[in-house]
This record gives C-alpha cells, structure tokens and sequence, in this order.
C-alpha cells in the first residue's frame, strides 16, 4: 500500500529510552518542543504524548540530514530514525526520564510543518482564555490540559470497569426526545419530517432509566452527554457529561455503598489515594443548622451556632425584631482573629451582602470587655449565654447575621467558607465527603406562587411523611441524597416513586392537574402501572468531578472542546446562521429584526 | 432510614438455585411471569433480568401469606422471602436452570400491582410493531429485547477494554457545535444566547478527532451519538451510535490490524467465535468486477463476469451497442438452476428492474442446446467463448445485464444476492469479512454538476494519484477503505490529509472555494498548519453491528428506544409542539401554515 510511513515504523514513545537502550536504533515521531544549535550541531528536545527525547543533528554524522535539520522549527512534526547514544557527562538532564541519553539521527522526515504558535506550549506560559479557547488544539498539546484529558479517560475507564463489576448494564438512551418539564430551560431541535413540531435534548435521562427500571434492567449506568439552556457560570457549561445509573429493589443504603465504591475505584485510579468509607452522613436539617448549606465543606470547623433563644428579648431590637418574624440569629466564632482591621470587617460585611444579609454584626472579644457596636445592647445574662453557646475567648471575633432562615444561613454559610479561605484553613490535597441526606420534597415558588420540586418530580417522599401531602407539604422529607465533596455537590439522586398513585398525587402537589401530566408525561405513569419495581438511582456531574480531581478552578479546563461563558465556541465558531434553504425546510424563521 | 425494603434484601437472582441450595432461606425478587393453580395450591414463574424461579404459596404452610398471593396477577413486582425445596419428582423441568427446586414462600410482599399487559412478556407472541414501540418498557422485558441490549453492553464493554489496553483514549467531543458539509442534512438548534443562530448536532466527530491528532493525543476513541436528517430506511435511524477512533503516525495496515482486533474481541466475547484474522481485503475496483458491489457478501460465490468483449460485435444489438456506447455486458452463472420457470425468471427481471436495469437477458443451458431469446443471436465461435468464460455446463442458466457500468454492477450485484437467498446458499451463521481498499476520490455529482468526495473531503487520495487532481480527478485512488461484512458495510474509514495545500487543493476541486473553505473549516485549515501528524482513523456502526451480531433484521431491534421510520418517538410522543414562550426566546417562529 502507497504510504508515507511505509518505511517508517515508530519504535518508541519520546519517554521511553534510558541508558539501557544505548545502541538500539530507534525511530521516534513527534512534535518540535525546542531547537538550540550549538558549536553547528542542533538539538531537538521531540515531544510526544508521553514525554519528550532530545535528538541531535550532527553535521559530522551525516551532512545531508543536517542540511535538511536546518529548517526545522518550533512544532514542526518529525519522523526520526537513529541510534541512541550516552549524553556526554555534563549534558545528562536528571529531571528529564529520558536525561540520560540523545538519538543520534540517521534518517530525517518532516511529516509537516508549523506556522509560529499563537502561543507558547508551555504550561508557564500565560496567554488570555479567548486566544486559548480559539486554538484549542494548541492549548491541548500543553502538559496541563493533556493531562487533565487523560486523567478524565483513566477515571471513566475506572468508572467503567467498577460499575461492570458490579453487574451494571451501559444503556444508550435518546438525545432527540420530549421536553420535560425538569426545571431547566431545554434545548430544542426543529423536526423537518414532522414540520412545526420540536425534539428536546435530554436535561437527563431520568425518565428513561425508570423506564430500564421497570422494564427489568435491574441496575443501568451510562456516562452520558445531557443538556441545560441555562445562563453559564463559572462551572455550567450547555452540555455537560452525567455519571448516571439507577437499581431496582434497592434502598438509599445499596444505592450510596455503591456510589462510594466508584468514587474510591476513581480516586484510587486517578491520584492514587485511598478514601476511607463509608462517608460520613448528615442530614439537610443538621448541614443546614451547622454549617448554613445543603453542600458543607467539612475540610475546617467554623461551625454555626442559632442564639435566636438568647437574643429574642435583647435591647439590640434588630436581633430580636428577626426572632420575632420567624427569623433567625446565628452567628459563627472567628477564634483568635480579633485582630481583624475595620476594613476587613467591612470587606466581610460586603461579602454576605452580595448573598441579601442586611447587616453583619460583630464582637471582637479583650481580655476584659467585648468591643462591639452592639455590646451595649447586651444583658449580662445574654453575654454569659452567648459566651457559653459560642465559646467565646479573648482574641476571638464572632459574627451574627440575624434574617429570614433562608438568608441567614446562606449568608452566614458562605461567610464561614470565606473565612475559611481568608484564614488559609483549608489544605489543598484533602478530600472530605459527606452524604447530605433528607431533603425537603418541597418548596414554594414566590413568583409562580406554588409548590416545585426540590429534586424531581419523581422523588419519593420519606414513607412516613406521605400523609402530610394534603396538610402541610412544605414538612415533607424526600429520599434524595446529595454527595458533597469539599463543599461541591458532585453527585445527587433519589429513590423514585414506583407507584402510579402516589406519583400522580405528588404531580397534583405540584399544581400539574391529570390532563397536563398524562400530556407530559403520561407514559411514565403508564409504565408505572405496569409493574414498577422499587428503585433509584444517583447522577454525578463528570466535569465537576474532574475539576476537583484535577485541581482545576473551571470546568473548562477539563473538557477538550469546551463552550464560553456566552456558550459559543471559539474554535469552530459555532453557532452560526442557518441558510434559508435549511430553515425552510425545517419550517421555521427566525423573528430576530437586526443585521 | 425509612424504607419499604428496609427487612428485605435480595439473596439470589431468579437464575440461580439449584438443588444445593435446598433448605437454604432466600429472598427473591421480580416480576409475575406465569401464575398457576393446582390443587389450591399457587405456583408463581418468577422473572428477574437473569432468569425464573417457581414459587410456591400454600395454605397449608402458611395461610395467610397464601391468602394475599390470591391477589397475584401477571407482570406483578413481588419480594418473596422463603426456603428452598425440592420439587416432587414428577414436576422436575430440566429445561429450566432452576428446575430441580421452588421456593416455599413465608413472606410475600408486593410491591407493584400490575394492569393486564397490552401484550405477552413472551418472544413468540406476535404483536403490532407500532404496539412494542407504544410499550417499550413492556417490549424490553421479552427476552429477545432485553438479550440484545445485554449483548450491547457486553460489545461495548468489550471494545473499550480492548482499546484502553491499545493505548487508546476515550475523549469526548462536543454535541452543539458546526453545520459542516459531510453530505447529509444537519439536525440544527436553535441558540437562545446568540439570537439567529444555530447550533448542528454533529454526523461525526471528524474533524474534532482530526484536531485531537493534530493536539498530539496519538490514539483516540469514542463510542459515541452521532445525527442525520435523513429520510429513513430499515436500518437507519435519526441518531445512531458510533465507534470512532483515530490514530497519529500510522498506515492503512495498522489501522486495519486495530480494527480487526477490535472486532475479534467483540465476536469473542459476544458470541464466543473466535474469528480468523487478517481479514481478506479487495480493492474496489476488483469488488465491483467481481460482484458489482463495494460491499460483497462473500459468504458464496456467483461471481460476476465480464462478457462485453466477447459479445461487442454480437448480432444481439442492445448487447453491442451498449459496449459502444461505453457500457458494460456482464453474467452471472446460476449453476444448475436451469429448472427457473418463467415465473421465476419474470421474478427476477423484475428485480433487477428496481436497480434501474432495462432488462434481464438469461440463456439455459440445455444437453444439446441453449434456451434463450437471444441464443440465435450469437455465433457459434461467440457461444464457445461464452462458455469456456462463464463455465457453462448443461443445467446452468446465465443472467446478463447490459447497461451503463454503475447499473449493470448494481443490477448484477443485487442479482447475485438475491439469487443466494432464493437458492439457500447462505449459511446463517457464518461471517465473512472483507475489506474493501482504494475507493475512488470523487464521483460526480450530475445534478449538481461538481465533484463530490465519496467518503469526505478530508480523505487522502493514494500518493502516486495526487498528481491527476488537476488532470483527470475521477480516476484517483483515496486512501479509504471500508470493512464489509456479510455484504453490509459495518464500517469505514481514511487515511487523512495532513498537508494544509493538498487539502486546499482538494476542496478547490470540490468546487470550494477559499473564502467558502475558511468560512466552513478555516479552524481545521489553521490547525493543519499548526503541526499536524500524519493520521487516519476508521468509524464503526455499532447498530448495524450489534444488528448482524445478534441476527436481527432491523436495528430497532438492538437500540432500547428507538425511532420510527418516520422518525418519531411512539413512547414519548416526541417530537411535539413548543410552546410560544419557548420559541420567543429562541427568536423563532414556525412557518408550517396549517393547524
């Protein structure tokens, strides 16, 4: 067969040779690193995949090759063939796998050639994200994101092979499909064989895996492309990849041992470490009392601590106004930071601000007196309480935000994480998991005036709480469950309701009358009269989990093709206008006036 | 925590006692295949995804849990706690792997009742197929379905071991990304961030793996959705799954060496075949001789034989003059069929008919004489050529078709199959591969009078060929080659170009333009001249594949929810209206006038 590489078979990876290889003739492919002539003889360090080999030119072993190794540049790619030699003694690199030895080359091809790089391919090298993200393939040649990819293939190899073990069935499910009303906005397809009519791509593949469920799969995984039309933040991105499975004839119990086997099965994998199981677990109610979230970073104490008891009669009428109105006061002891300036008090101050607290008081507790604009408010007896409740030392400093629940403790939750940052309390390579469990069902939507779902729709309520649905719905615990690593939720999911009544009262709950149900999603409840066994499942968010295996700050930085922040991507340069032939055979038109 | 089965937890699959497990206690759970009354007594097949196990409810063991059994019907979710005993001698069934025991239940729970389904849990009922789709969740538990979708699994766990362990990395790419024009209709999306524009879900990662190589990742794959908007047949569906794979500094043979591999593991471990490797490989032009077709069924002969030559100055006019007229005569020696009537003949010109052909010609051979329309306008010396070429023998009847060539190949070639299906000569378990190499670069497109890349711009032509493009472009070799199997093409795939001008120059000949070609793929044509290896890969159907493998007719049949040819989703209802709010804030609107 005609071929360029016919004659040319690589032998070695450029991070393979050490000094018991001396005299072997190799071949090498692979990227131009780094060209340095030197007393007329050039050097290249050659990068491939798995690390890099200096070759050398040398006009005094073959004048021809080194003619042609003169127009070698920087990214140049090259097939080599040669023989491997000792470095001379001051030319050994330690630091470097292959330090010990170079390729003398016999024999040089120059598969292609490479304009100047936008950029440096060095991790080192600082460039803006723009120009990153529009030379992707570049940035991905840099060690830092080739190995973030890497990684993220050795974990759901990992993840592969754990759930296999463990009886798991990897089930394709549509992309093209219904919208679904999971609170998200969808992305829609327009449908040209059906005119006027639109597919959904999946928020998940939640009701498709009850369905494997009731169909009698017993336990299903995909790790699976699922969409969200939602405005982006740091850590969103329009298409995300979700670790999704589900069980039958499982509890919360089954469903978190085998969720944290996989975890360990990852870590163990990717960084070598050994988690300790089972991880701890609290619930809703307490994560919230302690540490303000539904997602606690357990990496550093902090702890919150309610005194709305202590204050509701107190001369500060702000305090005991909130206790009043069903409010609450918390506040949480900086231990030995009273040394805290006015500007970082109100740097502070402005930090829960952004999260609706009205205010942020504070005592700075002396050795003698408290300093406080609000000491004078206090009784003794209240000092003793609150000195008792919240272990208050000389050199500490205590913060109170007093609010609507809701506020409070996001406000104070978040204030506790920022102290923790500021106070440098958190070390980089810990990895603390908890299990928040016990969810409400419920809550109210202030704007649409009705109950959603916390969850899904589809969540069951605790067995013992399924009475309160008519009388007090807001009371009612779920059987979902979230993982939470150092603070990040990374995974969440449920036991479902296999049942058709109980679903379609939920629905109702939720101000979804029958007509609209069986419109959206009838089929499920169909289905679920079926035979549904009793089941659940739990989907962890892929990308999340990889920016913290990789100690990575954005999601971007562990997806090959990543969108911006406006969900456009710059390498491709998509999306993009449609032409009107293909608009009109899909019978739609854009309303958009400008251009 | 609160839980229905917080006392129960399944001991055993329903596939698994036997008769050292008697006296065992187990727990079972699953769903009512079969319910059976004798005597007062109820038996129970009870179905889990790996088999059934008989359950007993007795009275006279216990009342009460015989009492609620009463209420069992079909496709019921029971869990069943009891022990294990023998069955009395005259209702052993060695036809089931549990046959020797039953299990005396002591404690039933049921955990789904169950309406009568639409239609049996069982292979050999007969239903609708619009009815299975509708039921999918019913239509999944029939073992047929539900093997099929196992043998998925166990295909692509299969080739992800066998990958991963090549050194393979499994990347994924992006699902929103670029209209491109690899020949099929884009699914578009509208963006609701960037007004106007659209997203297209992609028919292949090509060009992103393209650009993984040029990153330096060396080896990738992906198994992976894949969308086209195109009129559907049998065995296509909108959104299908491919195996995708690229790979850096290698030639046609090592890609071919991977891919057979590949396939032995899959054969291996679905079917425990083990296959013979290399697998055969022809090149196209030898293929279209031989059968007409680039995808020959190799499972029997009937080989195809020029004649053009021998019949050109025949007194049989539409023979010659279709050999002047640049065409080609071709035969096909049905051996020993001379016993075809003329029904069956009509048959088959009709048959041929569908491919385009403007007749069938036949000639029996006869002991002493040829019967045939067209013997008399032969010669004596043409006859003795024609049967020293084609082997005729007394029993023989020849087929001939004289057309254009691309209608006689395809005429012939479909007649050659269609005859090995009327004479039985396919074995149905035998699977013969063979790869099919050098591809033609270009065919012509007459209505849109241009050059169009036969299998996508992006592929090399052979080196000796690229001097022609400018000269006679029809007459290049590419470096593509496909794997055929069975006479189905299960997959495909090219050496690429790695040189920025040749791939200018190819698209040029496609009749692209430079401002269209940066417009539609500048970022691969920047990134080609960035450093980019030499690299080709290959793409495999797993529907198809999967289809073949566990010898199903239609792919429906190895996807767990599949789409109609109309491209609807009968379970769901999908597509479906968008709602006016939706389609406002994706600033479009729908055209269709009617409704």
């Amino acid at each position: 067969m005609t071929d360029l590489l016919g004659d040319l078979t690589r032998t070695h990876h450029c991070c393979q040779l050490r000094d018991t290889d001396i005299d072997k003739e190799v071949v090498l492919m692979g990227w131009v690193q780094h060209r340095r002539d030197h007393g007329g003889v050039i050097f290249i360090d050659l990068r491939d995949k798995e690390g890099i080999t200096q070759i050398v030119f040398n006009p005094e072993h073959s004048k021809t090759v080194h003619e042609k190794a003169q127009e070698i540049r920087n990214e140049y790619v090259l097939g080599v063939k040669g023989k491997v030699i000792a470095r001379p003694g001051d030319m050994l690199n330690p630091n470097m796998k292959t330090g010990a030895v170079e390729v003398m080359i016999d024999e040089l091809y120059i598969f292609s050639k490479a304009k100047t790089p936008a950029f440096q391919i060095e991790d080192r090298v600082e460039t803006s994200e723009v120009l990153r993200l529009q030379y992707r393939y570049l940035d991905l040649r840099r060690p830092q994101l080739k190995n973030n990819i890497l990684a993220r293939h050795k974990a759901t190899m990992a993840i592969r092979n754990y759930l296999n073990n463990k009886g798991f069935v990897d089930i394709e499910t549509p992309f093209l499909t219904k919208s679904t009303p999971e609170g998200a906005r969808d992305y829609l397809v327009p449908s040209r064989v059906n005119q006027g009519e639109f597919y959904a791509l999946p928020q998940s593949p939640q009701l498709f895996k009850q369905l494997l469920m009731i169909s009698g799969f017993d336990k299903y995984y995909q790790i699976v492309k699922c969409f969200r039309d939602e405005d982006l933040r740091a850590d969103r991105q329009p298409e995300f990849t979700q670790i999704d499975m589900e069980l039958s004839f499982v509890d919360e119990q089954q469903i978190m041992d085998v969720a944290e086997g996989m975890i360990v099965a990852v870590f163990k994998k990717v960084l070598n470490i050994d988690l300790v199981t089972p991880f701890p677990r609290i619930t809703y109610d307490e994560a919230m009392s302690r540490f303000g979230l539904d997602r606690p970073d357990l990496r550093f104490g902090l702890e919150l601590c309610e005194v709305s008891d202590i204050v509701k009669d107190a001369g500060f009428k702000v305090f005991a106004n909130v206790v009043k109105n069903g409010g609450l006061v918390k506040a949480v002891n900086a231990k030995g930071c009273a040394t805290f300036t006015r500007k970082q008090i109100d740097e502070l101050t402005d930090f829960t601000a952004v999260y609706k607290a009205k205010g942020l008081a504070w005592i700075k507790i002396k050795e003698d007196s408290w300093q406080s604009p609000i000491a004078k408010f206090f009784t003794d007896e209240e000092k003793e309480a609150l000195r008792k409740r919240l272990d208050l030392e000389p050199g500490d400093i205590v913060f109170f935000v007093a609010d609507q629940p809701k506020i409070t403790n996001e406000a104070l939750g978040q204030l506790r994480n920022e102290l923790a940052r500021r106070l440098e309390l958190i070390s980089e390579d810990t990895y603390k998991f908890t299990w928040v469990t016990r969810f409400p069902l419920l809550d109210y939507d202030e704007t649409e005036n009705r109950y959603q779902a916390l969850h899904h729709p589809f969540t069951a309520p605790l067995e013992e709480d399924i009475k309160k649905l008519d009388s007090d719905p807001l009371s009612i615990k779920s059987r979902a469950y979230d993982l939470v690593l150092n603070g990040i939720e990374i995974g969440g999911g449920s036991i479902r309701i296999h049942d058709t009544e109980l679903q379609a009262k939920v629905l109702n709950c939720l101000g979804i009358d029958e007509t609209e149900a069986n419109e959206k999603f009838g089929f499920l409840l169909k289905a679920l009269s079926s035979g549904a066994p009793p089941h659940g499942g739990i989907a962890f968010g892929l990308d999340r989990l990889m920016m913290l295996l990789c100690r990575e700050d954005s999601i971007r930085n562990v997806i090959a093709f990543p969108k911006t922040q406006k969900a456009t991507c710059l390498l491709t340069d998509a999306p993009s206008k449609a032409s009107t032939a293909q608009l009109r055979e899909l019978a739609i038109k854009v309303t958009k006036i400008d251009e």
